[in-house]
């Protein structure tokens, strides 16, 4: 299976050839992309033929055509929906980011189990978790975002995974036990800004 | 140089000491805590060795001497300072973010151009950029957190490293360019949710 860390390596190429082409590059070497996103330029072109991209020796990569690739591999020109759990300030924040809802991630709807946050103060509809199996059901959702208080991570989790969501972006600080074909990704702020700390 | 990835699964390993701590257990083997972070008991081993952590052949860790190990590590008894740079959506939960307010990390300021941001409406103070030198060298801060828009994410970065800061936790899209000594972790949000859409 392919694995999370080569997909994230991508997503990092990306950002890079995004830059280049703005600066009105049209060939990228794995040289030169390497150099940018941190990598050694074998790594990039072990990269690229795990996923069949071909440059040409002399003229190095087309960048045009790495993007189309990239966003292949990671469905861009479908609608991506998602569904989030636990509209905290985290959840909020995640709605409401830009970087979502520019590049075609649909936010559906959110999940709290506090009445005050339904209705129409949020810019998506937000629901009891009681409805979280209608609406995966109904459009059809694979991706969930989770965002609770760590001791509702896991009784969440399970809930999405009977649900029928397969991909999981969890932002609670719990380590989740999850069947063995459902894919999860963590964030842990706590972690990512103290990670920092060792080097002050 | 000690390495982020190394350093992030100490921190995925505080996560599981805490829980066997919780459920009533003292000691731990290896074993047990790879299973639960999900990496070999070898790896496990290898990056205690790396800190001089030991335990014994019979008995394995102690737990509450791991936990203590680990925290010192990250400097947890020291008053952890940080700034941050944007308050927008993100900016914003990140201040309110309970892991980082429960844990000894002390959010000093938050920057921000919009002028209806500064005042009493943050729970913390928040200065035009103009003010990032002051407050660094009054606070003797060393870490910042930046979350600007992908446009103005190298300039900030530019004016957080002459004043001194060493450490940053980057949301912005985009990769930085720093001096050598000067240490940048990565939280890209669209990358870590996109990743998961390979897989659907």
């Amino acid at each position: 299976m392919t694995n999370l860390r080569i997909l994230k390596r991508f997503l990092l190429y990306r950002i890079c050839l995004n830059k280049f082409q703005k600066l009105g590059f049209e060939k990228v070497y794995s040289y030169t992309l390497g150099e940018e996103a941190g990598v050694t330029p074998e790594q990039v072109r072990k990269d690229f033929s795990v996923f069949s991209i071909k440059g040409s020796k002399r003229g190095g990569y087309d960048i045009k055509h790495l993007l189309a690739s990239i966003n292949n591999i990671f469905k861009q020109d479908s609608e991506r929906n998602v569904i989030i759990i636990g509209m905290g300030d985290i959840g909020h924040a995640l709605v409401k980011y830009q970087g979502f809802r520019e590049n075609n991630i649909n936010m559906v709807a959110g999940f709290d189990l506090d009445p005050s946050k339904y209705g129409k103060k949020n810019i998506i509809p937000v629901y009891h978790p009681d409805s979280i199996d209608k609406i995966v059901r109904d459009f059809d959702i694979k991706t969930a975002i989770l965002a609770v208080p760590e001791s509702a991570g896991q009784a969440a989790c399970d809930r999405l995974v009977a649900a029928g969501i397969t991909a999981i972006l969890n932002f609670s600080p719990v380590i989740l036990k999850v069947p063995d074909n459902i894919i999860v990704n963590y964030v842990n702020l706590r972690s990512e800004l103290e990670s920092l700390f060792y080097f002050i």
